[in-house]
């Protein structure tokens, strides 16, 4: 007999009876409120073609790391899961991770799925060996009918606005189209903007750097050749990306080093790692430099920055070589903020124009370094628990050791963050029951009143994200 | 209609109903003990003098780093608020934080402006922009009546005794004055006692060092010209300190590391250094070969040593150049004791007579570094939670993390460590009750007894304090 | 009147009725299964023996570095202690525990010592100064007796198996006798067996790492004078090892530095630290290339690698000289395990036949490092939290920062690394009361089922550490 799959409705919320009482009042005020997803890597195609998603495992095992690291990491060969590999049969590969199920107990992962499972599939069995079949073909049938294409997944979750992730070589063609739909009487209403992330053409160890700088030249008829048409290429790219909706630039360096060089001094190093190669140091100095030159140009465009840093990627090199990026194989690293973002700050750092949301890999800085930062200068802001810290107690650990300091009004809502397109509503509704049980707990405590809660609620799951990334 | 203000009487307590009861009979049994305040920053001229404070703004907002880094981070600009501008109209400025007060919400600035606003100055509104001058009005009249001044407030907090921190290269006026009032038959009984900072005259990176030097010949009739009439400069001004009741010095380096130099290379980095310019490693060598100095001079005339490390000062560039030092521009940075300890435990680790607190602003240390060395060496024990960790949160983290190794009797009490002399009472109060919801928890998992229970919360709020700085 | 000691049914369950009850269950189901204990240092002469021990001071103090290191950080000389000093009287030392027994409130200590003293030998008041006298007649008259010989308190608590750790230098010959006694018709069916920690003849650092060398061609008719007699010296040793029992090695370097030399490069550094002397940078790429050829080692006769990293040893220098290693002054430092571990990880990672199991000292690589690496890699495994994370507080920061992204399947349940024997079935007991209070958390919040929480009970206490080490 299969076990039951319900979703509890006090699930993420205090064990303390009264603290839970109060915690389920504040989520049931926020848990309907518009999805602002301002950060992700969703397809923009799935948007603006609102083909038909696949079958189960198309849609929920290929493309999300989280799970297959986990079943790699007990010993399921990627390919037979169909990652990179065509052949595999799906129903194969879905039966895999049924059996192998009970490894995600207590995770994310599980959250997210079981949320799904039951709210958009309305399964009512959980996964197991015995259930992988009836789960395929449940999620394979749904996803053939209308009410399971993109945009009306869209349309059905709330989602008010969403942002991809594009990089300045991306021609945008599906936003483009995007827009002409929004514009066009009876169009698809729904708010897919993009963001611009130039790490394949600011990272001098990106694959095929200096491919992409003859590329930038083309797509902008600037010659990035020289460092001055350069910068003026990614002017142009910015106000492109801008125009199709971007209010934001994304930065995932390996490091939050950031560098004001003089104008030669950078001049040179431009030449250098355009022109090619150069040692580790000077691609790391680069990546430093055009942190304070994004910023610089954010300061003229207004558009938001965002720093991703930490992460150690494609760590694993066999999987890479075999599999490719974002494969699992990222791990974090320890992060240092303090040293690394002074000479953009002691630029930038007091300019009321300017705004950044720094992320991090590496908790030990909540407290230390991003709090007492965030707490102090003007342009700086703390985005949320992120990637394997997008969880219950990251989340939690995120709060209890950046509010003292940093306040939550130097905070941005959540980010999902993800390429699973069905996750985005199950991880918005972590976020806020998780913080929602926070707020619960420092009105029990007596340290904010409950009209307070009730309106840092709201500021949490709607309010702070729509100012923070200027939505 | 404005919010009404009270501090609800189990405020910080755990939620859980059992725990709270025990807790709450913990905290009755210390809420009165007198406070021992070893630790901090208030100016010895209020209780010399004994003049009555300003307004509301000039006591409660201009000298509060915590309160200014917070509206800066917002965007409100420091002149407004009236730091290092006597232009400013302290009523308007208490506007600002009045319309942003929303801004401290869950943050211990907060828990300690409500304590005063309604404990010391009996508010029964909540602080907002329609209440900005009620609070004004009311703060600022209060202050101009007996019952405010200093020293009323220190008798009213039952305040036991008080350290301030003075310089060498201060006189100690205030502190005379102040042994000769407690001499004066009928004279004022209050304890206000100094501690030696000896960073200007030993960190040469310290603004003036060379200038300092000098003075600190003048003032000790000592050549520190010289290695040996340096030092013999410091135990002069030590026994000066010590007959101004100081029992303890505080030595505020970016790091915490020692150095045990053979006497030919501690005589030839001082000259160095004496002299100018020096390098940032022979400035960081200096302040590291001091700090052995210092526990030499200590185990002579029994002051404590104090360690305050890992700040990174005046990080914000404009800020300093335009405001000063102290203006919530200094940020935590990574810091190690293990290595940078050693060279002065190898020393003097195993003497009985010295005795050194160390205090951190990186918490990853609390587990992994101090808690094990506080735990072993018979010299050593650990401060409180300190600065950005002086909070609710801040202090449950030091509990749960250093407790298990360290044990408690290795631990020394509660530091205020404040400019802000009012917020000196709510700090112990927050502490009190946070030491006493951990020793419930600790009650309710079996982990001690409550006679034991009991006994610790009189030793964490006023036991170990004494004990440790031999007070 | 001396104060009752009992051991509360309820002790480290969460304090939250709901929860506790559920806890409570849990505990009760996994609370007398067999203790699988595969890691520790206890003398395997006590089982191939049988002698009685001592006395109380001898079998609970002396060998117990918690217990003296906290004491001495007090200020009780260790000598007097009766640490490496045998003209001291056993009656006095315990009375100093007894006298300073204060000292241990809050700590796993405490928790380990009133078990054995309530549970093992059936005292029922409070170890003080009062009661010093009862309790070292009491425990020591009761060591004489039969009940109390090692193999009688082995089988008492139910010992499924137990390793000890030795040298490759080790005759075995407790092993050796133990072997003889489990075959004997009628003879002790204990399972104890060693464990292959080849740090004396692999750390150029180690104390007579020369003089080890010789005497390890010396036991295994190889030439440790080359790299490839030195190879072969391990690969026999290992295999005597494992006809001893061995499923395991172990490693306790400073750091968890790995290198993947060139054959040429690793003769060269070989012939160089095997000659002596080289420089500390020399003997850290030894240990790290020496890592990697254990995994290639472990490849091929299947023991499982432990990796122990992250303590500065015999910190104290003058503590060292006169009383040796172990001493309680070891300290943990920063650990980093990302890029450390990549020469190992790139050669031997994704080899499904090769089990490592990762511990560290630095609880801030939790979340950030060792979860994503355990969650990816399937060589990697968790091990428990370790020496000073052992403990109520330390452990629930175990679990909560890596389950959520390495799972529970990759941690491999408990291990008590204990000097002291009587603290084993103490410390299961405390490993299995948190775990069943974290598992009721979950359950509490709706993140996992209560009949997954049963399963993993069984999984967390018995069924991980089998499957783990290979038992």
């Amino acid at each position: 007999m299969p076990r039951p799959l319900t979703l509890h409705p006090d699930r993420l919320l205090p064990a303390d009876p009264a603290t839970r009482t109060l915690a389920r009042e504040l989520y049931a005020s926020v848990a309907s409120l518009p999805i602002v997803s301002p950060h992700g890597h969703t397809d923009p195609a799935w948007f603006a073609r609102n083909a038909p998603f696949g079958n189960a495992t198309e849609l929920l095992l290929v493309p999300d790391h989280y799970v297959f690291r986990m079943l790699y990491s007990q010993g399921v060969p990627m390919e037979t899961l169909g990652v990179r590999n065509p052949e595999a049969d799906p129903r194969e590969a879905w039966r895999l991770l049924a059996s192998h199920y009970h490894l995600f107990r207590a995770t994310p992962s599980r959250l997210w799925l079981d949320w799904v499972f039951a709210e958009a599939f309305g399964l009512t069995v959980r996964l197991e060996a015995e259930t992988s079949d009836l789960y395929f073909d449940t999620i394979t049938q749904a996803l053939a009918s209308e009410a399971f294409r993109p945009r009306a997944l869209f349309d059905r979750y709330g989602i008010e606005a969403i942002a991809t992730t594009e990089s300045p070589l991306d021609t945008l063609e599906h936003h483009a189209a995007l827009r002409k739909e929004n514009a066009r009487p009876g169009g698809w209403q729904g708010k897919v903007i993009t963001a611009y992330r130039p790490d394949p053409v600011i990272d001098p160890e990106f694959e095929g750097f200096q491919a992409n700088l003859a590329r930038f030249s083309d797509l902008t008829d600037e010659d990035c050749g020289t460092w001055q048409g350069y910068l003026a290429a990614h002017r142009k790219r910015r106000a492109f990306f801008a125009a199709m909706g971007a209010t934001s630039t994304d930065h995932g360096h390996p490091t939050p080093r950031t560098a004001d060089l003089p104008l030669a001094e950078a001049e040179a190093l431009f030449a250098k790692v355009a022109k090619g190669p150069c040692t580790p140091a000077e691609a790391e100095l680069f990546r430093a430099q055009m942190l304070t030159e994004m910023a610089a140009m954010s300061l003229e465009d207004g558009l938001v920055m965002q720093i991703h840093p930490g992460a150690f990627r494609n760590h694993n090199a066999r999987v890479f070589q075999r599999f490719g990026r974002d494969k699992g194989a990222d791990i974090p690293s320890r992060t240092e903020y303090v040293a690394n973002l002074k000479p953009l700050l002691d630029r930038f750092g007091n300019e009321p124009g300017l705004s950044i949301i720094l992320f991090t890999l590496d908790e030990s800085t909540y407290a230390r370094e991003l709090a007492p930062l965030a707490g102090h200068y003007p342009c700086l802001k703390l985005g949320p628990a992120w990637w394997f810290h997008d969880s219950p107690e990251g989340m939690r650990r995120f709060r209890r050791m950046t509010t003292e300091t940093a306040g939550l009004y130097n905070t941005v809502g959540f980010n999902d963050d993800t390429r699973a397109f069905l996750s985005i509503p199950a991880r918005h509704d972590v976020a806020r029951r998780i913080d929602c049980g926070f707020l619960a707990e420092l009105v029990m405590e007596h340290r904010i009143e409950d009209w307070e809660a009730a309106e840092l609620a709201q500021d949490l799951a709607y309010n702070l994200v729509k100012q923070a990334y200027r939505l």
